[in-house]
């Protein structure tokens, strides 16, 4: 069994919050991370796909489609996007790190063409990492 | 001449456009940075200043005290914020980097206690950064 | 289950050596890292937790409360000190990194609010690293 | 238990082909990477044992140890070389990340003197790794 | 004046030496470089240009037209490539790393739409960098 | 001119004081760095030669040799070592930042075989870093 992981990066704003509370009351759950005009970060991600090595070609699997894959699957809807408003799969998700992963893991788990998917592994900064196994 | 540099991060959201433009002609100018609901970057700004060793201390400047001066004229202005909307000293400037390194030399040039400030770097993502020496 | 990693700095120094023999044997036993004034690092650590998200905040646990843990925990006992003189919780043991990772477990061990702590990782050099997992 | 990671690079050229196909239907199965001329990379590679700590040293393995061990096992076989056709390791197969973590797992398997070798990790890019683990 | 720098990578191959040299002498003058059959690294190349602001949009110059440049008069001519038999701009060229940065100096100096080339840095490993600045 | 730089890092203990001076007196001047039993880095510096390529090499030094002078002149004097106690060139010199840079500088000024020392580069800290050029 081989791990292959691949990492990419995407730019977007967020804001943490729960709509039926008032701005103090968003404060004090989430901090900074509820202030109402948002902000953002690069976020990095390393997926990762387990699987066994095809003797004939020496991969698990041929990374230019796994890039491809994440590229359609994830970055084209994440990249320089708000998370709350613009990317369908997070809608009426607060895009904590926490559930970003959940929400990637459900986008990728069924398009890994050989071996399984992994682990899904997020940087919101570089002090703060996150990482989801299913 | 030593010079000094601190580095410090922070994390916040923008949208490149100009008021009067259609989002279809912003999107022609800025690209991608013109996504109406904004997106946001880790930014990581190094500051450097210029000076001479003080020999009996063996330093320029006190680091303890620039941190602190970044922390008051910078980074509470942006951290966790909307630079188009929150950050006071951004008000009236499209927020691109390089107006970004601008308006915070402007922020320091005559907060430095000992040396001159030489120069604000300001990395937007890990492939692109900006340089300004006033 | 989500992993969540918090990664915090410290400068410390240490001396690797038993009192009981001369400069000669730990030298022997510990190389350049007995030298009898010390040396020391900037260690790098990563202290996951392993826990549910609350559907409610979408958190595991507030990383804020827990980087003040490490904070009160670990660091104020270890940043800017000597390993073998300054930090009380590494009295009467040497301070290899091995045995830093292990010390570093049982002072968070019972501390983390929710979820369980799952993994210390640190850093001495860029390259060699040490993990303790309980 | 431990787990002690060493990192270590090397700078290496290798083709990645198939010598009963024509350089077409190389290309269409290893893309670019089979570029008859070859190319390169630097690669880094992070070997990680795991085991009990001597409660005399506190040392798992005297890391000075476990660098040599990676220097006559793997890096004079492979740095400044060409995979394909100076290291008698990799001969008669195919040098993809995969192939080169099990090949490197054969090398080092049987000579780690305290502890059991873990995990073999090769980083061929900054954003594409591969690990092993027997 | 504000210096942008764009940051890209490549793989490539290459060997130090003089053709009318033997391998020995090739050996005393280039070591390890010289190996026959080649070796390899991931090139970082950092682009910086000098430039005015326009008031109008913020930006010395459009970083996704810069990006296209680098990619049409550098990257598609060295990634996945060997630099002494497949890089028209380095044919009778030692590809040392100084060399290289010339080289790549004259491949951009007069693509620039707006500002003007003022440095080339490129990272042969993480320990060793060149600069040419024309 | 070509500017070549070689990225080197060493372990190293110090304590920040002058001897006159009470604990507190020193705590009021260097904060935690007076720590009395001292406290360590990993130091990174980056060593700057500016020279002319050399048409038969493509050289503008060879490599290895500045490697072998910094090592000599600078790696065994400071890796594993108190600056305070065991470093013969900073006997009576403040161990900061600073006045390694200048101390690094007379040590190598006279030594470099082809071009010119043109920076000394030091990093305490991934977030300070010091730079002197003569």
């Amino acid at each position: 069994m081989i791990y292959i992981t691949r990492r990419e990066t995407f730019a977007a704003s967020h804001r943490l919050y729960r709509p039926e509370l008032s701005d103090e009351e968003n404060y004090k759950l989430f901090g900074k991370c509820s202030n109402p005009n948002g902000h953002g970060h690069n976020y990095t991600i390393e997926i990762t796909v387990a699987g066994e090595v095809d003797p004939y070609t020496g991969f698990v699997l041929d990374l230019k489609k796994l890039k491809e894959i994440i590229q359609n699957e994830i970055i084209i809807h994440v990249d320089h996007k708000n998370l709350n408003v613009d990317t369908q799969f997070m809608k009426g998700i607060i895009p904590t790190s926490e559930n970003i992963c959940i929400a990637l893991w459900k986008q990728l788990e069924d398009k890994i063409p050989n071996g399984k998917l992994f682990s899904i592994k997020l940087y919101e900064t570089e002090n703060n990492y996150f990482e989801y196994r299913g």
